[in-house]
């Protein structure tokens, strides 16, 4: 049965079907923060992203793609979210056990491009195949090949529309339109969000944003219409705010691994600023088991007294 | 039961589908210009192209996309213009009341380049999903991607008639082929609209011209045969009659923001021209409802006076 | 019923299915000229290639689509050749009247590249649509886009043949591999001919050529065997040579508007040297419609005591 | 009735379906060297590759397709080989009388280019439409396009195959990776044989090289391994050997035209290496008629008493 | 009957069909090394890399297709891998003998890139034909084609997953993102590894990895987490861990040819660090035939013995 915070959340997709609502639901209804409309995902491509002794000899059991599985369903996480290969090799035992989340591009660090592009190394069927709750898909904004990825989420998206599979967009802003700082500036993460949102990402992961403001033209209308964005927690409301005035689920990530002290700082002002979860990857395996548990649990606990 | 004007305008679509011309004649006959073959669009989709704060903190309310619909609906607009994921955000819960247009391809400004072409982010079959009456489409003549773009609408606007839906084009010259001035020079933009026409728009939207001509060739040809074009009342009348003489239905926009009087101005010497009316987007949804609502009186009493 | 002529310029297609060949019938067999062999056709495309105000305002009825499908029944001329939008804005009020080429790609002047392509802006289906009796599609050889033009045409002709459509090619030397007096040289404009009959061509469009001969390795054939290039119609002579035999249509444009006895002579120049007829545009159409009437009838005149 | 030599080769074929190897056979059992095993084929594409001018003028009658049927039929070849708009030219006035090879992608010299890739000008169903025996298809290892041409072949090979159309390779080295000596060095021509053997080819077709080394790490081998390379017959028992040791139909063309006594002693050379024969175009259609009857007869000659 | 090793394998496969899993253990349970499961496979594909004087010369017993057959059945090797031409030329002599692996696609060295991709030279369906029991492909991690690479395969190895097929990826690092030597470095050859078993690969060969590390990053993390890489032994192991801890099969190439002891230290290495075997090319077939089989019968005896 749902709750009211869920059913709410599900009536800012009624354009969708009832496959697509009903996965949607099933991650909200799964793990320890079922029901709240808060989520905690466990991602790990960063075998993929980083290499595997950069991702894995930090915490060696995770060279088994069985351990994150089972990392996941103890920490009471919402879902699972991996590349292909990975999901592949371990799928099988534990079918059923938790929603999981396909990721279907994926780009390696052995090349470093200007205007970057991920490679689409899976398929709704292969979705399909796992038992899936929902597809995975980067865009980079900011990129020369934006309209490349642009258009490759529109036409997986629609397929995985039409077998029930909701559309989880990975929006980093990256590529020769930007600059460094302009990655993570508040008014360019606000911005990639509401392009997800417009290509029809039924959730929207972005990372936290800074105070810096990248465009000219944008930091002109900041500063005249005195949006607040001093705080994690102002920025953070900001960019539920540009999600369709907060009518999408919006979820940030953690990057790299750091003190659990600063980890759950950042989680608090998300919590604060109205975000609906993170999805936190390297803090969480890359810690031993025991560590990460807890620190996932702490995590949880924080969204869980949130609104 | 439609009137002789809009009756007259259906004519010149005599080779179209039962389909498209319904579609069309839904528009003419929806909101406060009804009958008059006068049409004033509602478009939204300067969230993707500007980004969500340069768009929708002028007017707040704006970042809730059932703002738009109720806006458009309140001031007795012919039809609502929007990207997929605004639409789909919504659509559900005005279903039927005002005619759609989804803008199947937009462009962020993330980046920028010097031959511009938008992203192909929604399709024909998420139109029909939305109930719209018509797609929307940009193409950019000038632009080194001009090809691809008008290779896309080929196709997309052959499927959008095979279902009844028709195609509305935003042809905005740009790209490296032309000056800056040469974006709005009246040649340049009479030569695109009548690119428009040729690619079977049925209906074509462009900006106002300026009285600048851009193209040598052209120039001793406005000059040799003394095409009028000091006034914008006789650069509208240019443009309109290099659309078939006419015989196709054209309309304005209006640009970025600015006072009353200016808009009012400028929709004036469309009307004057013989324009089909005015797409105005900045202008409304970034004013406060109340005086949106007012210019957008003011703008269709213009309209309707005009012929 | 057929003149011994048609029939054996229609034994010359004998690959064909009978579709093919009875569109070639029906154009040879309609107008002033039925019957001869022999084609003036009217080509209105400029107004894409070099904008409405280039085209149009030297003779303003030319605006309204329905003039030149009046000019060229009146006229008597064999068929009407142009874009989609053009053709589809007039075609219903004139179905059945007259043969209708579809112009299927186009280029515009909004840019200059140097190695030029056409855009494919309608379809085979549209030419059924439109009831028409042949496609039209521009080659560039010369270009560095020629093997997409060239594969363009290949899917495209054997989807007109398989509707029983013949394919009508515009073949226009042009591009990196050429200087600006090598797009009309005679080597350079017989081997373009020769590439469209290769390209399977059921009618080829050049220019007429010059005496320049671009390329020094066919310059010395040309002069150790002795071809004659001296007067236009030793140059239209070895042209139509060089498609088969003489075994394929071969047709001459004309280029920019002109006086009345220069375009007569060259008409007469292509009639001697046993070209096929003219396609004539601009002065026909830029012309008011008593003079172009009169032109198109001298020309007629030529071609008919041709042979 | 086959002989044994033409069973024997058959026998190397034996992956292939019964189609493509009755169009074998087919072949192999045309003309003066039927059953023998031995080829002389007669290829006229220098109209599309070189223009009309250079190519017919040293014997206008070639401009008509129909004088290459006859000229083929005539000699007694195993078969004729050409573009699309030339065999159907005449095709159905010489049905059944001799196979033809229709060369599918072409390349014409109005435009040169560093890393050439032809046109693919035709297709399977264009063969079959012609009754054709084989298709045609040029590659040119050593240009940066060679994996559009690896791939375009790949599948056109495949959906011959599946029709019972066997396959004949062009294997022209050529491009950025070579010199211009490269391109007939032993150590190229052989390797370039091999590559089309490995694509897939039932004939392959190269040039007769010359005792050139091309590549250092070749060169290496060459002379550490002693292999014979300074009379063309050994250079042609390498080649044969390198494709599959011998268990592949190899045949040498002939290039420029030239005098009676090189043609044949190159001829000469072809056969004591034990080459399946010559493929001979502008040596034969550019003589006179009686001429080339005369050399093409002498050539057989040569061929029959081969082995 | 299968084996517990080769049960306790196939259980790493779970998520795949009988039909894939059926084929993993038919190699698995052929030649010498049935049963144990280790692999020692003969590819024979560099006449299409290295061309076949390069190849073939020093045993040129190999130019022939039948040879490769038959000394990886003498050998009781558990499969041949080799492209289409090679395999088409003799399987059908051979059919049923020995588990064949097509090679998908290939490159050959007429030309040098900065960013090289192999030709799609062969499909599904001609290994379908060949009845063959898995398919190759070759991906470059580091180059700027590997985009193109990564999604050829997804989509290749789908369809040769829904035929029952598995898949063997050969991971060599190359491209303008790596130095000559990173492309052997053990931080790089891991990864390599890694991105194919993400990629789906069923069998993942690499080669023998160095103690070099290319990248920075990496670099960091080998020496503070105290990853072993001295011995060849230690660096196997760290390849296998990075293959899903170990759950994979990881097989290594053994590169040009060489000296018996020096091969059989490499493959005490590979076989001591928990490698699942050789593919073993120029060392077996460029040696003459009783040299070959000798050291593949050794190389054998180590793996037999290992574990």
């Amino acid at each position: 049965m749902l709750t009211d915070r869920v059913k709410q959340i599900l009536s800012w997709y009624g354009s969708e079907s009832i496959g697509v609502r009903t996965n949607l639901a099933r991650m909200m209804n799964t793990g320890r923060l079922a029901g709240t409309g808060k989520l905690v995902i466990l991602p790990v491509d960063q075998g993929f992203e980083h290499g595997p002794a950069r991702t894995f000899a930090p915490n060696p059991a995770g060279y088994d793609p069985r351990y994150h599985f089972e990392l996941a369903l103890e920490a009471g996480c919402n879902a699972y979210a991996a590349p292909k290969g990975q999901l592949e090799a371990a799928a099988g035992d534990y079918a059923g056990e938790i929603p999981l989340i396909l990721k279907l591009n994926n780009s390696d660090t052995l090349l470093s491009t200007d205007d970057p592009c991920s490679a689409v190394t899976s398929s709704v069927e292969d979705a399909l195949h796992l038992g899936a709750s929902a597809i995975g898909f980067t865009i980079y904004p900011g990129s020369g090949m934006r309209n490349e990825m642009y258009e490759q989420i529109r036409e997986i998206s629609a397929e995985a529309r039409s077998v029930g599979l909701p559309t989880v967009i990975w929006s980093y802003p990256r590529g020769s339109g930007l600059s460094k700082d302009g990655e993570t500036a508040i008014d360019v993460v606000a911005y990639a969000a509401h392009i997800a949102c417009q290509l029809g990402a039924h959730i929207v992961k972005v990372k936290p944003p800074t105070a810096h403001i990248e465009q000219k033209e944008a930091k002109k209308v900041y500063e005249s219409k005195g949006i607040k964005i001093d705080t994690l927690a102002d920025r953070i409301s900001h960019v539920v705010e540009s999600c369709f005035g907060g009518r999408r689920i919006v979820i940030f990530s953690g990057g790299a691994a750091k003190g659990e002290a600063e980890v759950l700082a950042e989680i608090q002002g998300i919590a604060d600023g109205g975000g609906f979860g993170s999805i936190m990857g390297r803090n969480a395996f890359q810690r031993p088991k025991a560590e990460a548990l807890q620190l996932l649990s702490k995590a949880m606990d924080i969204y869980a007294k949130a609104k």
